[in-house]
């Protein structure tokens, strides 16, 4: 047996599947020799004594597949175990040797032996005496030779057979495990929103309940994840002022990830969010809109972080006694102390960390966007989501690491959910193109779910700053139908914000990660209608709610991206063209036909725009678009049923 | 750590490779944080008690590679070892900070540190001195700040600090091994012969001493393997006779591989071909001349074979008590027993069958070539295969199996040394093209090793029925440039032996392996020479003493392939070009230059063609090509150094 999947770096991790998902299960399997192979794929949920059972049916060249229907969230494991049938084997034989009149006595008797063994391996009943009369026939030579083979090769006689297997030399395959996340980890909508925004006037901090205040119109607009940068206290010392300046102002609220003050650390609220009651109405609040909340999770600490006096055997000491502060040198952040995951005092240090994810889990959070995970310690991210997961296997667990791809992958074999990606900085078709085959063509996707940013609070691309009203909306298109997972950080995407700090820089201008903003949602000029037509389509159309079933298709002009999606079944697809210019309209012909997405030949064949809701009869493999980005970049055709 | 590589199957086999290679191993390696990393590959013989450790080099996005030299055959183990460099990520932040003038005495205190830590791993003498003096200056406030900070940055003192990196808590992968093999087993040239066929009157059996007289004739044309069918004494009951004849003529020799008789079995040889001491003798006349004689085991028993009588218990039995001969459904060959590896008595058969190489190893032949190893057991040849190596490790075993891919692969992970492939029946362009790469760009090439028969007794390929000398020399040209390792089946392929028992099939008329037949070695027509010289141009180019090293170049024309081979150092690289239309003349322009096989743009270039021995000037990445099959139906171009 070799070569069996989906299993991830020879199955030191699990791979990753959303419940309800049926698994095929692959493998080659092979022997010696020319007698016949049985095979199948045995499986549990981890903690379940018993193994259930799922047939393989041979594909051709030794390749076999087995479905696995992942009932339920948690752990899987599965192994493959063969068998050499010689049962099977007998009967293939003595099919060949009949067609051609060459069957012998000898051959019944051989036949009558696998029989009666096969008997041995039943209980009394209907199925052992029709075994064993068939076999006392075949060994005796009352019947004619011919009449005795036929009976033989009786297809009912063969099942009954068939469900006794001599298993008593199979081979098993080593085992594996498959994560099965809830489906919300697979395909998720999500909202990023400074909650201290949410007032109504400028500069005056919003509190929880101000941000419920904000759920309508996020669910309106068809979001199934509010995610919330840090609720924790801010920390005083050296707190950043506006811009990330290195002084802050009296009324600077400083940044959200510097974490902790006399009022608490990352199990506490900042006070002027609100309380415990408020943020669990917030909880309630959405979750009564099906939006679930997700919390910022960044591991360090501002100088007045309770546990920097508490436990300064959790922080680096320097020679001189201070604490280390983040370096990355040259640059200091004196803003933040890392948490040395390496200190002698590393089993309580974990086990309080673990425990922040425990306290939200009871608060009725279970999605975790963390921040930076690559500057923490891997092995402490192996340990920590595992444990949790096991109690709590519905949690979901988001990386925020922009740094090199083995480390990115990495994490998420160790264990997080989904991924943030390479995707802000890839906007031309080339890029794309390569990108997102790496992403769902390769072995990446069986345990790497990408999550898809146009804008982050850290990151304005130069694409948004120049492209106005067009690139965003070039941008949502994108994420959204390439990623069956994808996020914006709203308000000012939806309101178009494009100041950077600096030219040349991706930071925002009067960034909110420093100061409180009050956002106008009501604007007339807001995406949010289009993001709502967006999020709409995604929800009616299955092959969106995936990342894979995605396929690239040739057009013949370097600015119009073409591509398809398609649901596991086949029965939904979408065919996605957008014009990746901001600026200018572009045309081209596109190839697609049912054919290019596996369905059979049937020019013409319609298809239906959704943005416009116009149908067209397209004759041939190519068809012409025209898009122009200041009235309508992109469009969205589903292929109408035949 | 990840992706180490070569391994095979997540290291559940060995890699391959032949003696005095450098293998450049190479592994993903990557931590959490922003420390640098140290990384080294640690092997040793097996068999020996220390590791040896070769320092590996990154070489960027989180690879890493170290060179193995593997001086000896028999097999290597090895293992990647990486540890967090706390010393070499303190030089590196120093040497950040010296550049904006930021280092600080904390910074030096971090460093004397680092260096007390490494000179206690030392042992007394200078380095530990130089370490302590330049600790104890660091942390002294007599030099002023900047003088201290240089000499921290001495490469001296750098290179002095990083021979003793702390590794206490180094990381190691999982164990690999690699199977170091003869260089005959990565560079081979065969020739098979039936030793029967060498007396010079017709249907005169030939003798071990006749066959001696052949060598001059096979060591001539530059041949340093002689493979002959099996030698041992040959079954009389259900004898084949001429053209595979079901009875035998009282005078016809029957089938090599009907093994055994009264005179005995796979440890006897036939009579008729002489003695023990006569073998032995052609044997060291072969080794004269630079030759190895391989020998053919093919593990099955005519009737009459001495193991039928004396164990019974090694094949299978019937129901009425009768032996199972050999069947595929319908088939039946009643010439052959099967061994039935499976017998209840499996452990003293296994044993029997290994001895039989052991046998003829202290005959003094170390090459086998094995008979369809693909209908006798898997787990037999990968116990006999390891337990033959282990005791002699310049054995090389061939396997002669044409059968699905997974298991002509399997095979050669189960240890086979070379195998047979697909070659013969691959004659156009594009699937030469798409076979040489699986074969050579993919982890294929780790472990299975292929060798090109153009004929064998059983294979008289229709393109050779069909085409005629050219078509001789097509094949021969394809198959001794494409692989490092390949023979031809004379002297019928050197004398244009084209015609098949029927029409539309691939066995030869009046084969050899029903019959004496008589070679006349010296007709003028005979394609001898032209072998000779393509043997010799093969001796003289390391670049065809390797597989790899492969690339296609396009040609615009479909009946022209064109190929470079490329040495392991780059020095050496052949471009060839053949035609494949045994028929037509053809032309094409090929795409070629130094880029395409990786040297630096050097345009105009020389080639010299080896066959004409007629140079040129090549001016541009197209040149053009016009071969006659009648006259010339390939050309191998060597690229002149600059």
């Amino acid at each position: 047996m070799e070569n069996v999947r989906p299993t991830v770096d020879c199955g030191k991790y699990p791979a990753k599947r959303v419940v309800g998902d049926t698994v095929p299960v692959r493998a080659a399997v092979y022997s010696d020799g020319h007698d016949l192979l049985r095979a199948c794929v045995r499986f549990r949920q981890r903690g379940q004594k018993q193994y259930r059972e799922s047939q393989m049916r041979p594909l051709g060249n030794d390749e076999w597949e087995g479905p696995l229907t992942l009932e339920r969230i948690g752990t899987y494991e599965f192994h493959v175990e063969a068998w050499v049938d010689h049962y099977d084997t007998w009967v293939d034989g003595l099919r060949k040797k009949v067609e051609v009149d060459s069957e012998s006595d000898v051959d019944l008797a051989i036949g009558a032996a696998l029989l009666k063994g096969a008997a041995a391996r039943t209980k009394e009943g209907a199925d052992r005496d029709r075994l064993l009369t068939a076999a006392e026939l075949f060994e005796s030579t009352a019947a004619p030779l011919q009449e005795r083979a036929g009976r033989a090769l009786d297809p009912r006689l063969i099942a009954t057979a068939r469900r006794y297997p001599d298993r008593s030399v199979a081979t098993r395959s080593a085992g594996f495990s498959i994560t099965v996340d809830p489906v919300r980890a697979g395909y998720s909508t999500w909202y990023e929103m400074f909650p201290r925004s949410t007032y109504r006037a400028d500069r005056v901090h919003g509190t929880f309940l101000d941000a419920i205040e904000r759920l309508d119109y996020i669910a309106g607009m068809g979001f199934d994840v509010l995610y919330l940068p840090p609720i924790h206290p801010i920390g005083l010392s050296f707190r950043k002022g506006r811009d990330n300046a290195l002084v802050a102002d009296a009324d600077d609220p400083g940044s959200p990830w510097a974490i902790g003050g006399p009022e608490g650390g990352h199990t506490s609220i900042h006070p002027d969010l609100g309380t415990a009651a408020d943020f669990r109405a917030l909880v309630k609040a959405a979750s009564d809109r099906g939006i679930q909340v997700a919390l910022d999770i960044a591991f360090q600490c501002s100088p007045d972080h309770p546990w920097v006096q508490e436990h300064p055997e959790w922080f680096v000491r320097r020679p001189d006694g201070s604490i280390q502060y983040a370096e990355n040198p040259p640059k200091k952040y004196q803003d933040i102390y890392p948490i040395n995951f390496e200190t002698d005092a590393w089993e309580s240090l974990w086990q309080e960390l673990k425990n922040v994810f425990v306290h939200w889990i009871a608060e009725g959070v279970t999605i975790f966007r963390v921040d930076n995970p690559h500057t923490k310690s891997f092995p402490f991210w192996s340990w920590c989501i595992a444990e949790i997961k096991a109690k709590h296997p519905q949690a979901i667990f988001l990386s925020e690491a922009f740094t090199r791809p083995h480390r990115m992958y990495g994490l998420a074999k160790m264990g997080f959910s989904q991924s943030y990606t390479y995707f802000t900085w890839r906007t031309e078709k080339a890029e794309l193109e390569s990108y997102l085959t790496e992403l769902t063509a390769s072995d990446v996707a069986d345990y790497y779910r990408p999550n898809f940013w146009p804008n982050t609070p850290d990151i304005l691309h130069e694409y948004l700053q120049e492209g106005g009203r067009p690139a965003f909306m070039i941008r949502l298109v994108l994420a959204a139908t390439l990623s069956s997972n994808y996020g914006i950080y709203g308000p000012p995407f939806e309101l178009q914000e494009a100041t950077p700090r600096e030219p040349g820089g991706e930071e925002y201008l009067d960034s909110e990660k420093y100061e409180v903003r009050r956002w106008e949602t009501s604007d007339p000029r807001s995406l949010a209608p289009f993001i709502t037509e967006i999020n709409a389509i995604r929800a009616r159309h299955p092959a969106l709610q995936r990342t894979r079933g995605l396929r690239f298709h040739t057009t013949d002009n370097e600015h119009i991206i073409a591509y398809s999606k398609m649901s596991e079944d086949g029965g939904d697809v979408l065919l996605i063209v957008v014009n990746l210019s901001y600026e200018h309209t572009h045309s081209a012909w596109v190839e697609f036909s049912p054919v290019a997405v596996g369905h059979h030949d049937s020019r013409p064949f319609r298809v239906t725009e959704l943005l416009s809701r116009r149908s067209y009869t397209w004759e041939d493999y190519w068809n012409f678009v025209k898009l122009d980005p200041h009235h309508r970049p992109a469009q969205i055709f589903r292929l109408e049923p035949e």
